[in-house]
């Protein structure tokens, strides 16, 4: 019996909420000048004041010394197993558009791209097309039957779009054509295994038609695709957890996570402000909220330290409006780490608050990366705070007699 | 997918190297009359000065509450699961003495002792015979041929030898003929399934081959045999990490262990300082580095708290020569804890510190047992000691989408 079929035997429905703000690579590095980290920098009093009063400790999202991508790192933040529970790029950049993914569909995440004369691969973005050339030329490519299979190609946003294998006799384990690198000819699709292979063909003629149809748009000339991937079946929120759980995220790929879960993905504004309102709208509705919170992120991946500091005040300025709902239990965590020291995600355990009537409050009274390594929580995998939410919500009953 | 399986997909090479310096025995338990661990009562400022600029935890070798022999030790810390991967005795002391073992063959730990008329082990190390009259003895046995099976004979060390059997038919559940005490005759080898059978009769007809060339050099009259093993199965650290890794140790064991798992055993003195010169002299031609120091599991052994004290001052001296070298990652840790208190290996946890330039220092500033509870590591197994240092020298990439 692994962790989620106990807690699925053990969760009972119960009207306490739960709100669970994750900000995206909430963890950092000191800068050397200071010898602070970015949320050591920030002035954050109100999350201080919640660490005061609850409890902390550092999670790892996989493992230590694991760089999560996003995907991982928020399966482990809604309880399932980030190395058993895989799921493919295709199919998250499906999910994120909202394309209602059918059983036996094969999902894939595309570039539209730039070659030279010579057929290598000179920008794998191709100058980052506008939102409008996406789906103009998106608007090229869908629709296509090749020997009986219908390729659905959705724009994403600017170079980025998702095509869709709907059809009998296909098998997903294909390489890419994506090289993932400049000055290269994009690669053939081969099948992995014999099942595989009609895939294959079918994906090669679709890219070779592509090609065709897309000699004009310079510097769009061509496709990559990456990530054959099919929707996977895990159990949803609701039937582990007895929750009803709402998303609130801008961002497409966490609202496909989301989706992928099972929770209601809500419409929301971007900011932080509009997500703690929409928070605020739909409270009474749902008893788990999923708060997502991005351009930390961003900033960090830019390798921007005081825009990581500005964001970090921005959220705790806004953060009254949560408390001011009282869930009854409140998690601040991150997905992973994004140090603007490394500009990018990184295997740094991040820092987590739990704050609840039952939490027993630890001795930590600052949020930050070194407070958090003294803390009551310790240093656990991501994976187990849903069970801690849950049991400081009183929505697990008693292990064994 | 186990997390070796995770490590092997992301790793990558690169120029970045990793010293893991392994202090043997390294934690302790106080004295009772300080109160002090021989790690706290040790004056070590060059082992505080890493663990304030780096990052500093406690690890379990194999799990709390169990005291591991050294081969689990050093597994774990090498990133192989001590419990799933287990090495004999015998192929241990084979290895240890750069025996070529083959495919099928099955290597036995050797004990000369000594027998009373009664036939009685009356000392089962027959009174720790010297290296010479080792060879001497091993010369007698080496090379017999018992119904089709060859016996190759190797001395180790005083009363120490390897007793490897070659031949077909031979499987290696079979009992050990050392009763592990004295005032009782040497137990007779008994094959534990039937594909056995074989091996335990050649053993048995051995054994009484050896009581016969021996009968003239008491106290050394009767061998003793244990840990039949066969050479394991796992995949090289250059296959999981692909690294190119060293060994800087002077004891056999620990040499053995290190050829196992595949890397390039050095030849060096036994001194620390002579082991720190064999890294400077080699430390150019690979990116991974295991150096063992001995002495303060011996002294441990002993409960001698004062030489584990001077042991540990004198690797503190040493110290600046390793950190002169600039590696990308240092990891100080132990394989076990060995307190003069308890003369013995125990199951306490071990102080690690981990430097490197992206570590998030946390606040510690003192490396002894206590100070590393509160570090920003946290207490963790050791077999993620390795995905840590990897992460740190940047040499693995993102996991998951």
């Amino acid at each position: 019996m692994n962790n989620l079929e106990i807690i699925k035997e053990i969760a009972i429905p119960s009207p306490t909420k739960i709100v669970l703000l994750v900000i995206d690579g909430l963890g950092g590095l000191p800068d050397p000048k200071t010898g602070k980290t970015e949320l050591e920098t920030a002035n954050t009093p109100n999350l201080d004041q919640l660490a005061a009063k609850g409890i902390c400790g550092l999670i790892d999202p996989v493992a230590p010394g694991i760089t999560p991508g996003s995907a991982p790192g928020h399966l482990a933040l809604f309880g399932y197993d980030p190395v058993s529970c895989i799921i493919g790029r295709g199919v998250l950049e499906a999910v994120g558009i909202d394309f209602d993914l059918q059983a036996g569909d094969i999902a894939t995440r595309g570039n539209f791209c730039t070659l030279d004369e010579k057929g290598l691969v000179t920008d794998r973005r191709a100058g980052r097309v506008s939102n409008e050339k996406c789906i103009e030329l998106c608007q090229l490519l869908d629709g296509r039957s090749i020997n009986g299979i219908r390729i659905l190609v959705s724009p994403v946003r600017e170079h980025r779009f998702a095509a869709v294998f709907r059809g009998d006799g296909l098998a997903l384990e294909v390489s890419d054509s994506d090289p993932l690198r400049v000055g290269v000819p994009p690669k053939s699709i081969t099948a992995l295994n014999p099942e595989a292979s009609k895939l294959a063909s079918v994906a090669n003629e679709f890219i070779a038609q592509a090609k065709v149809a897309l000699a004009e748009h310079y510097p769009a000339n061509m496709v990559l695709l990456r990530g054959f991937s099919q929707h996977p079946q895990i159990p949803t929120m609701s039937e582990i957890y007895k929750l009803k759980p709402a998303a609130i995220a801008s961002y497409p790929m966490y609202r496909g996570l989301a989706k992928l879960v099972g929770m209601e993905v809500l419409p929301t504004g971007a900011t932080i402000e509009d997500e703690f309102m929409t928070l605020k709208q739909s409270y009474a509705d749902y008893d788990y909220f999923f708060v997502h919170i991005k351009p930390a992120d961003n900033a960090g991946e830019d390798g921007d330290f005081d825009r990581r500091v500005k964001i970090f005040e921005q959220v705790d300025r806004n953060l009254p409006e949560l408390i001011k709902l009282k869930p009854d239990v409140i998690v601040v965590a991150g997905d992973h780490s994004t140090p603007a020291m490394l500009k990018g995600h990184s295997w740094h355990p991040v820092p987590i608050l739990l704050y609840s009537k039952w939490c027993r409050p630890d001795r930590v009274s600052e949020f930050s990366e070194p407070a958090c390594a003294s803390g009551g929580l310790g240093r656990f995998p991501a994976t187990q705070v849903m069970p801690l939410a849950m049991a400081n919500a009183l929505k697990l009953t008693k292990f064994g007699a």
